[in-house]
């Protein structure tokens, strides 16, 4: 059980892990590259639609929410992450508005997705999701036309591997299957005139979600058949394909973290998911001096009772060195020396990795002295260092805190450094870097 | 159009003013006295029932999510603040499962609340709620027995007066009224054996949701007619009505912000827009000093510009008090003076006003400074005053920053100032108060 907000847990509301979505962020996960192996294997080619033309009226947002950023990135590639981290799937098209082509080139440049193909839209969804499927019928070099095509929405940014899996072989077996959630209010007909006339009961029903997943020739055949009624008004793939294919899908009950960004809210529900999963763990460096180590053991234990988990090592040397291709968040301790370069190399490493492409990385100095006395030259170097590593999407923060001979002043340092860092940690924010904080 | 999230703002996606919930902050609210006159008027006496005995299992939190805190207080106090603050609405009856009524009385204590009464729930939602109508019609001192019982849920914080009043008289002409909001995942019927059936035609059909208004008759006949069966397994109070009593209910299509914080996503959703009403303003102290106004005046833009409006006077005198009582963050500009009387003297007058009770305000020192060095004596002095001013929930930070004759230079350490404001203002981190950030 632990604790990732500071508010909750002060009432003692302890989440539990989210544990549904932990496959966005695998613990070995290095920038893009080292995937842990599929635990489930899929042995007929999957490719991806995601429909991406929305135009977000209903987030209050002037920018389709499916472009709108947290953490320095846009929900898509948060969405496209997804998926291209499940080895078995083979390749993604997005399907967006036409104006918006070159702004998603962008995007598939500057995150370095592959596995990426954008294709234009159509003016309606089901007209956008057919271009997507027939994008997938034409063949590109390495690719072979898939079995299976799974169609997603582009703001479900937290569906995983496990329920993909589900779908992708549910829908070669039955020929369609979709995700279901159990219904969140009572559903109820209304009269012409807006009074109730009766409601539904609700166990009888679902909430059809997205995914869903068909073969490509039950999703191209439904397309081929299909109305201009069916193109212009339907919403419902699993719809055409009963009524064009005879294909009745089969219904998987999903987890909660299907959810779809709808409101501008699920734009700050969403960023507060990825920033837990980002505090889970830390590195500590002591420098391998033993009072370094001393304060590295006090803040295990204090920052872990705040949430984060404190991986304690000596220098980032040998096997250590696999923390810099693993872990979002290091503080690198220091004693009574006001030089950075620990830091500089650190920043080096990191940025030579690519590691902060997906994610903005923290890393935090924190520096022992004996004296009371601030030194002005180190404030104003961590100040240019980090805005250096700004631009770079590391985030450079420093804490400085005196030795006592007092106990009860010395425990008082300890807790505020822990609660200092379990903050910056948890919220990451670009304009406090560079700061020299007092504990 | 303003921006109070600094990832979008960078991306462009500017949110509209989540104009639907200002009610919850009415900008002259002053702690909890005086309100805004109410636009509409009802001339008949209207209270509220809030069933709030659920246990929260959808969150994935030990605590049941009405009594989940962000920013230092639970939901269900910033629920019955909604209420509390419509001056038509006579009395608020909570239930509460009883082994949370100690905890709730707690919480009637801590923020004050007046208006409302705790009563021990049911088995089941409808027997809390009929508790809930049956406490109403016993009669308290100054109470009289409502004609409208309005029910809500504890954990739909977001309701506004304007809404209430609509739900409030078509319940008084005909007899039931309640929420409704557009379906926003197709619905379908399953087969035995989870196969896709059939899908509802969305148009059709609408979700129901909370408030309900009732004339006292009408829910108290329904309760008293309905069955076993209905207490033990009904959840739609609406369907009671049209069942025992023949009332059709009118339904009224609710703003977005009427959502129920169901997952544990949704708790930083509602404090986000907490934080977003918080953050639209600040009021700016100059001291008097020419120095001072001239940097308020560059501050005003660059902050403006990052979401938050900020009022500039020179002191906290006579008819400029007033802002005492409204602003919930609050810059004090200082020259040459690393004496923090101006500061202690604000948060003495805050706290009699009583100003930080169910909303934790910001105080900023800003210490513009001819010289290079760092005060010791300031920064030691702000850490001891934040420290005690946390205890009152009052968060209070400093920014240092150097006089510059280099105007690029000076620039830079101002925008670096309204962005470090801004973040304070905006994330209200506990953790970071004392601190003497440099810009």
């Amino acid at each position: 059980m632990e604790v990732n907000h500071t508010d909750m847990q002060s009432d003692s509301c302890d989440p539990d892990r989210p544990a549904a979505h932990p496959g966005i962020f695998p613990t070995r996960e290095a920038g893009k590259s080292d995937l842990q192996p599929a635990e489930h294997s899929v042995d007929f080619p999957v490719s991806v639609v995601l429909p991406a033309g929305g135009t977000g009226e209903r987030t209050g947002l002037q920018t389709p929410k499916q472009f709108c950023s947290f953490l320095g990135r846009p929900l898509i590639s948060y969405t496209i992450q997804a998926f291209e981290r499940v080895s078995w799937i083979q390749s993604i098209v997005v399907v967006v508005a036409k104006e918006n082509m070159e702004l998603m080139t962008d995007i598939v440049q500057r995150f370095q997705h592959r596995k990426v193909r954008a294709v234009p839209g159509g003016s309606t969804r089901h007209r956008s999701i057919c271009n997507g499927v027939l994008a997938l019928g034409e063949e590109e070099e390495e690719e072979v036309r898939p079995e299976v095509v799974i169609i997603h929405d582009a703001v479900r940014p937290f569906v995983d591997e496990d329920f993909l899996y589900l779908i992708a072989t549910a829908a070669k077996e039955h020929g369609a299957a979709g995700a279901i959630r159990p219904l969140v209010s009572t559903v109820i007909a209304t009269t012409s005139e807006d009074f109730l006339d009766h409601s539904l009961e609700r166990a009888k029903y679902r909430a059809s979600e997205m995914p869903q997943g068909f073969t490509y020739d039950v999703i191209y055949q439904a397309y081929q058949r299909c109305s201009e009624s069916d193109f212009e008004f339907g919403t419902e793939c699993l719809h055409l394909a009963l009524q064009y294919c005879g294909t009745k899908a089969k219904l998987i009950q999903g987890p909660p973290t299907l959810w779809k960004v709808t409101y501008k809210r699920d734009l700050a529900a969403a960023e507060s998911i990825i920033k837990d999963a980002l505090s889970r763990s830390a590195c500590v460096i002591t420098g391998g001096s033993a009072r370094a180590a001393t304060l590295a053991d006090a803040l295990q234990k204090a920052v872990g009772a705040l949430g984060t988990e404190l991986d304690v090592i000596p220098d980032l040397m040998g096997e250590n060195a696999r923390c810099l291709l693993k872990e979002w968040n290091f503080i690198q301790l220091s004693v009574n020396c006001s030089f950075l370069s620990d830091v500089e190399a650190m920043l080096t490493d990191l940025e030579a990795a690519n590691r902060a492409l997906l994610h903005p990385l923290v890393v935090i100095w924190v520096h022992l002295s004996d004296s009371d006395e601030l030194s002005v030259s180190g404030t104003v170097a961590i100040m240019d260092l980090a805005s250096a590593a700004k631009l770079r999407n590391i985030l450079l923060y420093g804490i400085q805190l005196h030795q006592s001979k007092d106990t009860e002043r010395w425990e008082r340092s300890v807790s505020r450094v822990a609660e200092i860092t379990s903050a910056l940690i948890r919220e990451r924010s670009p304009a406090l870097v560079g700061q020299l904080l007092q504990a």
